[in-house]
């Protein structure tokens, strides 16, 4: 089933694909090869392109499709890559897209000023769109994001991190981004304020199924689907969902052992089944599927103003997709 | 003589400055109290607000006065913070303007995430300007300064960095920055090509004026009037222009004897002081005056071609100020 909806995706979507990958290498043109380098470290190591394709199916959908709708997505994987470094050298991951993470190849500030390097791309493209609205946008999820990384630092280790606070994270960590490149295709289109915000709620929800199923992978798969080890979130003392719900649920006692875990710096593979078992035991694995699904629900039920037709259609598809991954 | 014109400076523009300080505490709006701090700690401990002014003066000189001017300004001063704590992060630089830099005070990570949220705010500025082209110049400055710190990293302690590499370097570190202040002021204004390259081609030797004045003051102010310690660059292996002359035309033995100072990680007071003897005996200190003064020239006969006034007169004074201010 899941491999059947994949394979559907791509089949749809890789000549334009294509063209993505050919925009991505023509427009990152730094002086420096060691910009260069590092850019291209993380941009041509696998992404999926999900936020370009985003964006060019939210601009067809509302009509737009004269072709440069692909040449501005791109903008969007920039922005998505800046993210990316600056994130890593924030949380001092090892690992990101199944390779070792940039900072632990180059130094930290190098992998900072490429990150700003990437996020001047991605200006440089949006300033092509002649949209001041979609540069709005970009401001938006810049600042969204920046405040929400600082907040998820801030409160690494909390061990009363409420539900509320975890949705809060995770919109901002993922939902504004893919909200962003969804409503900056309905711009591009110039569509009216009924199908901007359908697009913009879509986007919304899509990023929260997105996050969710992506923090039940840290725990359900394993290391060589994932690209990176599981149980990466629980390391960094970062709280997700499914435990979250769990120590809701959990006993006295249960409870207690679960925080000893998440307080400790490391833990054995025994000692991550152990809690994985739990997880499931207390239904925070469940409850989390549910809520994930919830959001896809909600973000095809934004697409019913659309007609009938392949944008609609693969929209659709990559909600549904975006819970059944595997990675 | 520099008090006076500082003081005649001060009098034209403390009507627009009082605006702009009230400009820039309104649009800073983070949801977090943590960046608020982090942010105020740098905007607000006696910034010049240069950039703001000269986009202020670039429009006006066109003849765009309808207030507007000044609420867009501040987008520089935004962009101008941003990248000073990117750049202090990465420089690990102790004090920014007497104060103790913010990664000090502050884990770099969180300083980083600040310096993204700063873009974002300079970035929801541009955004409401209308004109893509400022979103062009600010993707050009966040481009060209983010490779310029990059490779400056590359090349610390490079002994025989060249003096073309040099202008380089501050060129996309201080002049691009001013530049776009200038041709972002003309770009509002609507001005013509003729105004807006005049105007563009200001605020790059300003700027290389400006930067070559810094670099002087670093090794001939007083802490107290620097706002930092000086000889701050010799420390952090930063060759600039008064040591990089002076190398070329220093005795072989006096060479060796300045290039184990720089290779030293620290250097007593008694040794700085015999330093800065051979600059000034090897003419460096005379030479990097010479090539600001140059710059000056160069800057006010950019501005020849507008009408007098106001706005003319001060863009001049700001230009001779830029070599004769004592901090």
């Amino acid at each position: 089933m899941t491999k059947g909806l994949k394979q559907k995706i791509i089949d749809q979507v890789s000549p334009d694909l294509k063209k993505v990958e050919i925009a991505l290498e023509h427009n990152l043109k730094p002086n420096l090869k060691l910009v260069k380098k590092i850019a291209s470290h993380l941009l041509f190591s696998g992404g999926k392109r999900l936020r370009p394709l985003l964006m060019i199916h939210s601009a067809r959908i509302c009509n737009y499709d004269n072709g440069f709708e692909i040449q501005f997505s791109v903008l969007f994987e920039y922005l998505h890559a800046a993210t990316l470094l600056h994130d890593d050298v924030v949380d001092e991951a090892a690992v990101r897209r199944g390779k070792k993470a940039a900072h632990t190849k180059w130094s930290a500030p190098k992998v900072v000023l490429t990150g700003d390097f990437l996020l001047a791309t991605a200006l440089d493209i949006a300033a092509k769109t002649k949209e001041p609205d979609i540069i709005s946008v970009i401001a938006k999820i810049t600042r969204d994001m920046s405040e929400g990384e600082i907040d998820q630092l801030d409160k690494k280790g909390k061990l009363d991190l409420s539900e509320k606070e975890y949705f809060e994270i995770i919109k901002r960590k993922t939902a504004v981004l893919i909200q962003g490149a969804c409503k900056s295709g309905a711009i591009l289109a110039k569509a009216d304020r009924e199908k901007t915000d359908a697009l913009e709620q879509y986007g919304f929800h899509l990023g929260m199924a997105f996050q969710m199923a992506d923090d039940l992978l840290d725990y359900t798969a394993g290391a060589k689907e994932l690209g990176k080890n599981p149980g990466a979130d629980l390391r960094e003392g970062k709280l997700t969902l499914p435990l979250i719900h769990s120590l809701g649920n959990a006993s006295l006692k249960d409870k207690k052992w679960m925080e000893n875990v998440i307080t400790a710096t490391s833990f054995s593979p025994a000692l991550f089944e152990e809690l994985k078992e739990k997880l499931y035991a207390y239904k925070g694995i469940e409850y989390t599927e549910q809520k994930a699904l919830d959001h896809v629900k909600k973000a095809k039920e934004c697409l019913s103003i659309f007609h009938d037709g392949q944008s609609r259609e693969l929209l659709c598809q990559i909600a549904d997709y975006s819970i059944e991954r595997k990675v």
